[in-house]
Order: structure tokens, then sequence, then C-alpha cells
């Protein structure tokens, strides 16, 4: 506990924390367990080009997410654009600004123009109406990404797609094991987009996987995975890559799939520690779960109001950080900021102001198997002594700065 | 041994290997050594994202390949497209249509149109004197691809690009520890772009790295492999991706780094033992490594002569195949006769005669850390008494297809 704002560690103090807290999921399954899987991988002397396990991680994606195909990659930015290029785009195609840059990246790596859509203020989503009035004769899909644990509006979305007649895929990173309409993302649009990174509930230390219902689109994107270990029909005409996730890989997301009950559990746990400590602190709000909905909680994810809560997120984000509290600044800037984008479309500069709003609030903090709820009590509790000395620590970081 | 020609397997005698024989590398570290590396891995808690045996790796490789910057990603297909990335290629590349798909789809990719040259007949590479007559300002780049564990010409291919002012890059997935002038491959031209696949000599059972001498290229390649974990200068304008190698890749690398010259040298002694068995056979050519040059000798490489052997190829091909004998026609068909270059450049189809007669007569056959001496010799019997029964083998296959 901080007795004195000099005892911040912004201002020298010594750190809350001996070590920088990761902010990602990082649920890696025991070592006995984790050994056993890759002995078996070296008895068997298959150790990647769709492999068993991979085909058994396939089956259970398949299963779990209530989707006719899983196509597993070496990991998600990869799989983005194996599917921008399954999906035959051209022209235009219509995404938020708020998101992970990978999102807009694959699209540009394919040769396709984004279109920035700006964002609900509550649910943080591209909506119908918000989508609607760009779409023009150019627009050849729209990419929509689920954030923080919570579904796009699929309903809405679909029938804008269906009536113009253009492709609708999601980036689906933060959102394993949530659902829409108790339908677990996986199964919408023409496909979804998964990471299985290290920060995400389901952990392949590197992963992805693309899912989708369309036999024909499934085929396209397995052949542009790999020229190799193809099942199925063989598309000679197109470009192939390789995307393929080796049996490590898949040995690492089929242990962190049997825990993913469990994992998802304790983010539950974690996440409402958060709440019950930080709810009635004046500016801040947590992006919840909709009450009758899953979600993974993955992410523990608040808006910081600067005026209400007296001091910025900037701020606080740095304020933490010297404490080893590593919070992450979600999405500053926003894409349309970022080169390239803001040289090559300036237009858009100054045409989304709910995710310009956005991404001066938001704050992410840490969760996952490394985190305990002593962290989070700890964490929250600095937290409020932070806001409750918020005047005289702004006054003397200005000063610092 | 075979007894009569009803005996082969492709006319339903019993196949002379229970399991198939793999063609590749496989060169695999035992498991307490792989095991004492994941440990290690666990114990950090540092999956991913240039991680310690990444950087333990590349700084491994530096010295290994005498290169400043050694670059490592997921896979070599995903290095070469973010080669082609940082260097800025625009317009058209001269590149091999001998060579795998990769190559020239990286190019694609990028947004490059191919310009396909012919290779040398003895070499299989592609030369300075083939090279030059393709060189109209369009060219950005000569993207050329040591074959065989053979390094091209690199002192003509560097004085043309330099005399064009053009880019120079190397495929270099079969040339890891091979030496031109005594140089290892690594420094020369741009960059260099290897494969650690299973099937290759150094091995993360996926895995790549690209290797420079030019800090510029060096920082742009990073940037482009990943926005998380970039050392160094952070360019914003860049188009990031994800090629990063995860830790488990590294370790795997690591180890068979460390096995190098053991896997080299068994590599050498089955590559002799095939020609020692198989050298006098008539219309049978091995591709051989230059007296005063270092190889990693880890392809196997023939021409098979149709009138001198007896039978083509192809037929010995299938006929192995049926045996469990799993060896690869290299590289049929090229790439000029594949779609999509087939349909888009169709003025290449005629204009590769040597690519065309070599894509008919390679083989390579079974090397690698699960190929024995003993199945080396059962292998090579075999094929001598395919040769000595050609015509009737032929003539029966002619009834069977």
């Amino acid at each position: 506990m901080k007795r004195n704002i000099s005892s911040l560690a912004v201002f020298s103090g010594k750190p809350t924390f001996d070590s920088p807290l990761p902010v990602g999921q990082m649920n890696f399954a025991e070592w006995e367990r984790f050994e056993s899987a890759f002995r078996g991988i070296f008895a068997r002397r298959y150790y990647t080009n769709h492999g068993p396990l991979v085909q058994e991680l396939e089956a259970r994606l398949c299963n779990m997410l209530g989707v006719k195909h899983a196509i597993c990659t070496t990991n998600a930015t990869i799989a983005l654009l194996i599917a921008a290029k399954a999906l035959e785009l051209h022209g235009k195609v219509v995404v938020p600004a708020f998101t992970f840059a990978a999102t807009v990246q694959s699209l540009t790596w394919a040769g396709i123009e984004p279109i920035f859509c700006d964002v609900n203020p509550v649910t943080h989503h591209i909506t119908p109406e918000l989508v609607e009035p760009l779409l023009d004769d150019s627009v050849s899909a729209v990419l929509a990404v689920h954030l923080w644990g919570n579904v796009c509006d699929i309903e809405g979305l679909s029938q804008i797609a269906a009536k113009k007649n253009i492709h609708l895929y999601f980036d689906a990173a933060h959102a394993f094991g949530s659902t829409c309409n108790n339908i677990p993302a996986g199964s919408f649009g023409d496909m979804e987009i998964f990471s299985f990174h290290g920060t995400k509930v389901i952990n392949a230390a590197e992963g992805g996987c693309i899912s989708t219902n369309n036999d024909y689109l499934a085929e396209r994107l397995r052949n542009i995975r790999s020229s190799y270990g193809i099942r199925g029909t063989v598309y000679p005409n197109i470009m192939t890559s390789n995307g393929r996730m080796s049996e490590a890989q898949a040995a690492l997301a089929l242990l962190s799939l049997e825990d993913y009950d469990k994992n998802s559990q304790l983010n539950r746990d974690r996440f409402e520690r958060y709440i019950s400590h930080l709810k009635i602190l004046p500016g801040f709000k947590f992006i919840s779960v909709k009450s009758d909905e899953k979600s993974n909680y993955q992410y523990v994810v608040a808006e910081v109001d600067h005026e209400a809560f007296g001091i910025s997120r900037d701020e606080l984000v740095y304020i933490l950080k010297a404490e080893n509290i590593l919070c992450r600044k979600y999405f500053a800037p926003g894409l349309h900021r970022c080169p390239p984008y803001n040289e090559q479309y300036p237009h858009f500069l100054n045409s989304l102001p709910n995710t310009d709003i956005l991404c001066s609030k938001v704050i992410q903090f840490p969760s996952g198997q490394l985190i305990t709820m002593e962290d989070i009590h700890t964490i929250s509790t600095l937290v409020i002594y932070i806001h409750e000395h918020a005047s005289d620590i702004r006054e003397r970081l200005f000063h610092v700065k």
C-alpha cells in the first residue's frame, strides 16, 4: 500500500510488483501434460503438415464451435490473409479502425482498400446502422470484429450483407466460446477467424483457426493454407502459401481446449473481482458481458473518463507501468490515424468520432493464469488510491514530465 | 530382393518396405535433449515473441553463416513474402521456373510479376548469361535459387545486379552450410532466405530465416515480421505481418544446429553410398557437389535419361512408390506450366527448354535420419533390377495402366 504519492514508483518509489505482470492470458498446461503430449509427437515422428493432432484439434473445434469446418493455421494474422484470398475479395472492404492492426493489414496485403467504419460507443462494435451508409458498389465485403468477449449484432449485419450480396466475415480473436443468442461464434457470416496466441484463452503460443460452414470456401482455405497435405479437392488454380499449424502447436491448443471451462471460469472470477473492487469508482466503467450470453472473459477492459476519474487513461497506464502493472491502451491510436492509412486515406481522420473517444479511454487490465486474486486486490487498491489523489498526482506528474 | 518382375509391388507383389520411407531429412534430436530444452521454456514462461531462444538462435546463425543479421521466421514461405516487401520490389522480378512453388508465389502475393528464366542444364541454376537478356527497365530484382546443396554463380549474378542497379536475393532453402568460394551462403546478395522445415538439414519442424548484411533491410524485415518485440528502430510507415518464430521452434532449430556437423556428414555418407551403388548405371546421373566446396548433402538428386536407363523418371517414381519408396519428381511440372502462371503468362510456355527437360528427368531419393545404409543398398539394388528388366517392366506397365 502506498502511504503518500511520493511512494508511487512513477515518483521513484518502490514498484508495487518486483517484476512486470503480464496483461495476457498465458494459460499453459502443467508440464506433465505437455510432456506426455510431446512424447507422442516424437514417438509418431510426425511433426507438421496436417498431422494427427491438428486433425484432432480441428474435429474438436468443429464440435465446440458448432461449425462444419475448422482450418487451423500457424497464426491468426496469416489466417486473416488467407481468408481474404479465399473470399476472392476485390475493391473495398468495410472494417472498423478500432481493432488490432492485423485486421486491416490483412486487407492491405491482399490488395484491398479499407473503408473505416465507426463503432457503437457502448458495444464498441460496428453496427448495421453505421455500416449501411458506407456500402457502395466498390464494396465486396464487411469484416466485422467481435470485441472483449462479446459478439457483434449478427442478425443485423447478416441482413445487410445478404441485401447487398456481399461477403460478411468476422475477426473473432476475442470471441472464442462467446455467444450471440446462445449460439457460439464460429458459424456466423462466411467465416470467422480465431486467434490462439498466448494472450488468448485458447493458446498454442502462436496459432489461429478459420471456421466456416461453406464447403467451397473450406476447400479454398485448405488449398491456400498449404500446397501439401490437402484433404479433399485440390484447386490447382489457386495461389498457395504456408499457413500450416505444426503438431507442437496443436498439442498446446488441445491442452488449452481441455481446460477451457476451467480457464474461462477463472477469467470470470478475476473479472468479477475487478468489478467488485472498482465498480463504484467515478469515471470508471467496465465493459460487461450481456447477462444472457456466454463469454470467455479473457479481457478485463474499462473506459476511463478523464474528468470524472481525475486523471487520463494515458496517465493511468503510465503510472501503473512504473508499478510493473502492464495495462494496454486499446486500440490507441485508431488505425485510421496510423501509417500507412492516415496518409493514404486522410478523409477518415475526422470521420470516426466514437472510435477517437474510445481510443483515448479504453484500458485493459492484467488477467489470466499468472494473476492472482491478491494481485487484483492490490491493483484495484492502487487504482482507487490514484483516483483519490488524482489532482496531487497530476500536479506532480506535470513537473516530472 | 525381387526374383521376377511379378514380385514388384506395382504388379501386386509385396512392397519392399512395410511402411513409406520419408524422402526428407527429418533430423530430430533425442527426446532427452528436446525435453530439457522445453522444460526451460516452461520454467521461463516465455513462449513466443522474440524470446531468449530465438535470440540465441539468431546469434548463432549470424556466427555460422558469417552474416550480420539473421531474422528467424515461422516458415520460409512467409520469409520470402516478407523479403519481397522489405526490398520494396516493384514491376517484375527475374526468377527460375525450376523451383518450389513458394519461391514464385511469394512474388505474386507481393504484387510482382515473375519473368521466368531458364536454367543451366548442368548446375540447374540460373546464370548471368541467361538472366542478362531478360533485364529491361521493368525489372526491380533477380531472385535466384540455390539448388541441391550447391550455390549459384555469386560473382556473375552480383556483377549483373550491380551493373543494372537492381536487387539480387536468394532462395537458400537448399543451401544451409553450403559454400561458394568457401564462403557460406547467407551473406550473398541483398538477402538470403533459408528453410528450417522438417525436410531440411536444420529443422524447426516449421521455420525459416532471412540473412542480410544490410542494416536498413534488417530493420525493415524485423518491422514486417511483427509489430511486437522489435529490437532497434521501428518504422511506423511499414505494413506488418506475423512471421514470428516461437520459442518451441527455436529450441528445435538450436538442437539441429548443434547436430549440423554430424548430420551433414551422415548425409554425405548416404549420398556417397547411393553413388557407389548407382554411378555405373546407364542413363543415371547424380547431381554432385563441386570438390572444392562444402554442402549439406541434404538432397540425393539424379537425372534419369529415359532412353539410356530404359524407363522414364515418371515410371521409376511410380514403381518405387508402390514399394513404399517415396521419391520426388523435382520440380514437375515447372512453374511456368502451373496455374496461374501458364494462363497469365503463356509466352513462357515454350521458352524454357532446359527447365522442361530437367522437369522430366530429375528425381530425389530418400535420405535423412530415418534412412539406413541398408535401406540405400536395398533401394539401389531395386533401381538396378528395374534398369535390367526395363523393357519387360515397360511392356507390362503399359498393360497395367
